[in-house]
């Protein structure tokens, strides 16, 4: 497989659409060298969002310091014909040497409002494209569901079963990584917990269970080597397994220190209830419920409304491929060439012309309102851009641990107006306005551009 | 970022679910080292697949071919604790023994029909479980999509621009590669067509626009390194865009090449039809008309019944993150251990125990129907799963090429019943029943494990 030689997609300048290398060509070929400004936002919220957990930062940043074209790469390049030579050259050296603002991860965004600005030479800037845009979307994808399921849970136990339904292995990771970052307590995927430090939990199978002579022989066999697991009770019938821990707990005595049991299957509500009274009766009160099997925020939210006795969520699918919004429109749009604001009227896809700055205003400890302007506008507000690389370089802003950005996840959560933490679509959403400056460029940008949208050439 | 170091994750034996090394210990601990069987498939079709294409074995045996943990994934195991010494031991020298059968890529399959059949000591089978899910669902929900667009675009061009808003760098890679194995044409992921030899295509983007004085200056800045490349024309108006390719024409003579536009927004079907008027009387009927923004296999449908005079499609978010089933319900279950068929009964999990064939007939030309049978009863049909690896080593059967796994697909869409290829949920879909044999073995293990069901405990 070509694809585990080398370099890996993350990291290769090849991983990116053909596009980009052929205006990069054009560009180089034309000295289009100047400074770009390119706005990665996203136009419209999913319909049932009232918020978007920014992420994905930390991988773009580590991308843009090391992005480089290898040998290799060059070689391949070059026995695929069509670019030229003088171009072929070009990315002998190519590194990027741009700067980056953006919002830190964790952040809540809205409708337009940038995400990450690319300031670079025009070539490099366009190159990034398709790398950034495939992070900072499944990131926030991703970190804004489990924002809804941590927020749905309501400070129970949310732990990351998603590997196996994520959309591949680099999905799986980013699953486990911004589920923590978004408040979830811990993975299921060892690698994960590896790559990013972040706390790994495990129960058991049923095939464990399947494979044993009896259930109850399972169970005694695995907490022999885990005594402090957590046992699933559903293969065949969850109160008789439930039944089956309680008859352990007796024989074991002193030795039994089982700290939950898993459900997977069933009514969970009405098993987690009967279970917890079973549990009770027999005075093994310390002993947790789990829960997982399709689990989404909008179930956790109804297992909780009716009181279910449960301690902690095993989510999977739905928090792994963010079922009811496994898209959001992000694009990365270039909004400033050689000191110049652009923009384009393609229908329905308007942009805001020029380099932009989010402030946002807050009142009682909520955030407010937000406004969209040019970057060079003074405001009350708070700046949401700030920068975390010069000159190619990641300063020490775009240096953010995982627990911090998980720190800062929190307090966004919090100052988040409560309704709209809602599940569901709100009306009135969070207030998004555009500054009167920034109004202005582009009532007066649209003017210059109208004369590409009569049929006349432009004069050069 | 430690995960830009060491294994890459679709490599590494570290690249599972906790449990299943907790189950590991557990097994070895207990001399549970007989042969298992598990069988990937998955229960119900999403509500509007008629068939689901299987796809990711390539992966999944190469995976397994060079599965083993290293030193430092070792060593890191071992200061997560948790784990016995005589376990950390045993991992030393791991790897998959296994035998491995399963249906080429490629194959229509349908409910409850085995895809892939791992045969191996239990604690290697079970360890590989979540790279295996991983994989066979993530490209079988690609292929799947790519398999219906493709299907939609009766024969037109099909190309993947999907990157951005796939799933996370892997993603990205299998949606050109699935999307390839099921028919389309190209991806413009230059990293994945130099990874699975695949071609890339290129068109340009509106930032090249933009970044110029003009449309006009900038189109024909592009052909001056690509002569024969696809203009886009929807930057500030598709018409007048499509004006100024004409005046390019006109301007150039002799060497205009410009193979195709691209348009990007607005009603494609009446641009298109309006953009080949246009072209078609200035002479350029060689100029085809390529469409893409926010496509989907039921926009092409539509396009394509209204006339519009489209050549090619660029499709991207749906079909990189199959946005109306992103995911499919497959499990990998254990159904048999040491010779004898296993189940569960959670509740609506039921499980058709032993290890299972899958027989196909065919009738007129088109397949007819499947039977799920027990794996060693005779049938007139023709058997799905084959034997695509031994001892952990891969069979010719398990060395299938792209271009001929995609000639399978091709023939397999050839054989499918016309009605099944409808983009809606077919009502009576494609039949497959249950053999007898298979039905008794299923009856009678659900009599043996009545036991677990009661209250009292098993002998054991």
């Amino acid at each position: 497989m070509a694809e585990q030689q080398g370099n890996m997609p993350h990291q290769s300048a090849l991983f990116t659409d053909l596009y980009q290398l052929r205006m990069m060509q054009s560009y180089y070929a034309e000295e289009m060298n100047a400074v770009a400004v390119f706005e990665l936002f996203f136009r419209k919220l999913p319909s049932n969002r009232n918020f978007v957990m920014a992420a994905g930062l930390d991988n773009v940043l580590s991308y843009l310091e090391h992005l480089h074209f290898t040998d290799e790469e060059q070689d391949w390049l070059k026995q695929q014909g069509g670019f030229s030579q003088q171009f072929l050259r070009q990315l002998q050296d190519f590194n990027f040497t741009g700067d980056v603002f953006a919002v830190p991860e964790g952040t809540l965004v809205f409708e337009n409002e940038p995400v990450v600005q690319v300031i670079a030479p025009l070539p490099e800037a366009q190159l990034v494209e398709t790398y950034l845009l495939n992070q900072i979307h499944l990131q926030s994808v991703l970190a804004t569901k489990a924002a809804r399921v941590v927020s749905a849970a309501r400070g129970h136990k949310v732990v990351d079963f998603g590997s196996r339904r994520a959309h591949g292995t680099d999905a799986a990771l980013k699953v486990a990584r911004t589920s923590y970052l978004a408040g979830a307590n811990a993975t299921s995927n060892v690698f994960a917990g590896r790559a990013y430090d972040i706390p790994v939990v495990g129960t058991m199978a049923h095939s464990f269970i399947q494979a044993h002579p009896s259930e109850y022989a399972a169970l005694r066999a695995f907490i022999q080597e885990f005594p402090d697991t957590t046992l699933l009770v559903d293969t065949y019938d969850t109160l008789a397994g439930v039944r089956k821990v309680i008859a352990l707990a007796e024989a074991l005595g002193q030795d039994f220190k089982v700290e939950a049991v898993r459900l997977d299957s069933g009514d969970l509500g009405k098993l987690a209830k009967e279970s917890r009274r079973l549990f009770d009766e027999a005075g093994l009160n310390q002993v947790r419920i789990v829960a997982s099997s399709g689990l989404d925020e909008y179930k956790i939210q109804a297992l909780l409304k009716e009181g279910a006795p449960i301690d902690g969520f095993g989510v999977g699918t739905q928090l792994a491929v963010s079922g009811d919004a496994p898209e959001i429109d992000f694009s990365y749009k270039l909004v400033e060439y050689a000191s110049r604001p652009r923009m384009k009227l393609s229908s329905s896809k308007e942009l805001l012309p020029g380099r932009k700055q989010v402030f946002r205003f807050f009142e009682a400890d909520r955030m407010k309102r937000d406004v969209i302007a040019c970057f060079e506008e003074n405001s009350d507000g708070k700046p949401l851009l700030e920068q975390v690389m010069s000159q190619g370089k990641r300063l020490e802003q775009g240096r953010v641990s995982l627990e911090n950005a998980r720190e800062h996840a929190r307090q966004q959560m919090a100052l988040l107006p409560p309704e709209l933490h809602a599940l569901q679509r709100v009306k009135l959403g969070y207030p998004v306005a555009v500054s009167n400056s920034l109004r202005q460029t582009n009532e007066q940008l649209q003017r210059e551009l109208a004369v590409e949208l009569s049929p006349r050439l432009s004069a050069s």
